[in-house]
């Protein structure tokens, strides 16, 4: 079933040719992206597929670590090759071979060699990630995996003012889920360009989903996000559209820096990781 | 976990009422609807679930038999229960009951009483039915098991052409799974009402899956359907727009009545059942 593209590398080889990948995934069967032993990950899983195509081990650097039941369609990957592996590889091949062993639940969108300055991690100057609702009495069956069923009525109108409060440069601490070997007294600041609830009328419109019920998004677009950080404001920004806290109290909350005054994190089958930008439009590498 | 409704119905009891659900389904875990011994069927699960709601075995008519692996939207469904057990039903609570043990994979949209002269399958004027097809040189893991991946470019304006010829009422056989017990001499005429394709953009707009590519949606209404009609046509109207066919050859392999001149049929997971109508609009009951 693999296709072997290249050689095993003759030797240890001292000098490294980078690659990227654009990868797009339904995180539903995964425990999200970083490789965990024992687990199954979308690293995990993308990183032995490429060892079986390329004969080397690989270690993958990604834009934006998704967490367990996460999607993402444009994710945006890098990892080192043996040059005498890496110069001799197609990238067509490559991306034949990966997809024939990983597709559908992960499909490689583009892969080829990128310059040693680029990093998947840290070029990246912005990252766009959505969130997917399902408001109305029941759940839709074909949207169970990709959105959050929500059976409270939701004010939008409330809900989109509250996300007004989020754009600018803030310490977004009580939003985020500390990481380990840090103190709640660091701030977390992050800038956020863009957050902005809409209607998915298309969707209904072309009869799509014409659930009983509305299907909201949430899309949000910054320089970095910190742990759970999208899940955490849109279980936030869900409460006020439920009337169960006011959308001025967004900028109070993020005031405060304490994670107890943020609602619980919204379920991780919602999101999804939109794309990654470089400075020069998605997924584009530094020339 | 399962709410007691109502109590076993005191003896045999001659008088029976009839009841109708409207269900969601996403099939890909089933297979099909109709209860087969030892599979796991929509309809099966559907009657396990309301017999443990109300304490009596039930058989279950439905609208449109979906095979393996198709979803439905408004799938309507009804049964007949003893009077005495029936008419003490709360709909509400049945519902809440029957979503509890399914859902999401099998969601009931509503539930409650209809006159007996109410059949889900008689009584239905017409069936609409849209069938996904993601064009492009990759799959879409969040449509995988919604949609049909078609690499090949697609021509759209060959394919709305070839399905204008569709429209009107026809000897569908070349376009059906012969039923068992039948011949291929008998006619199968079905009337089409309406069947297009269109390129579903708003999708695309609100980036709800901005693929590499684009999403197809075929939406057809007929009457009634036979086995595997739709799938069979958008096979055949897949080829068209490869190239493969001509749109022209619809009519001529309509008047073949054979079987072999349709293309294979598409995969069951980009066919969705959408509504069925009573006359009075989608799953109104005759008065």
């Amino acid at each position: 079933m693999t296709e072997e593209v290249a050689p095993p590398a003759g030797g240890a080889h001292p000098e490294v040719v980078r690659w990227r990948l654009r990868v797009a995934y339904d995180g539903s069967g995964f425990r999200g992206f970083a490789a965990q032993n024992g687990h199954r990950t979308v690293g995990g899983a993308l990183a032995d597929a490429l060892s079986r195509v390329t004969r080397v081990e690989v270690a993958l650097t990604c834009a934006g670590r998704t967490d367990a039941g996460v999607h993402a369609l444009d994710q945006v990957v890098h990892f080192d090759l043996p040059a005498a592996v890496g110069s001799k590889l197609d990238p067509a091949a490559v991306m034949r071979s990966l997809n024939r062993q990983l597709a559908p639940a992960i499909v490689v969108r583009e892969a080829g060699e990128v310059p040693l300055t680029f990093s998947a991690r840290r070029s990246a100057t912005g990252r766009r990630y959505r969130y997917l609702v399902v408001n109305g009495p029941v759940p839709d069956p074909l949207m169970a995996n990709l959105a959050w069923h929500v059976a409270d009525p939701l004010d939008l109108r409330t809900m989109s003012a509250a996300a007004d409060a989020l754009v600018g440069e803030h310490d977004f601490r009580a939003f985020c889920r500390r990481a380990p070997g840090t103190t709640a007294e660091e701030p977390i600041f992050r800038r956020v360009t863009d957050a902005r609830w809409s209607l998915v009328d298309g969707f209904r419109g072309k009869a799509l989903v014409p659930v009983v019920g509305r299907l909201l998004a949430f899309e949000i677009e910054a320089n970095a996000f910190c742990h759970q950080m999208v899940r955490s404001l849109v279980g936030t920004l869900v409460d006020v559209g439920r009337g169960r806290k006011r959308a001025s109290d967004i900028t109070w909350i993020l005031r405060s820096a304490d994670r107890q005054q943020a609602s619980q994190p919204a379920p991780p089958g919602g999101l999804t990781l939109m794309a990654v930008d470089y400075g020069q439009g998605p997924a584009c590498s530094p020339a």
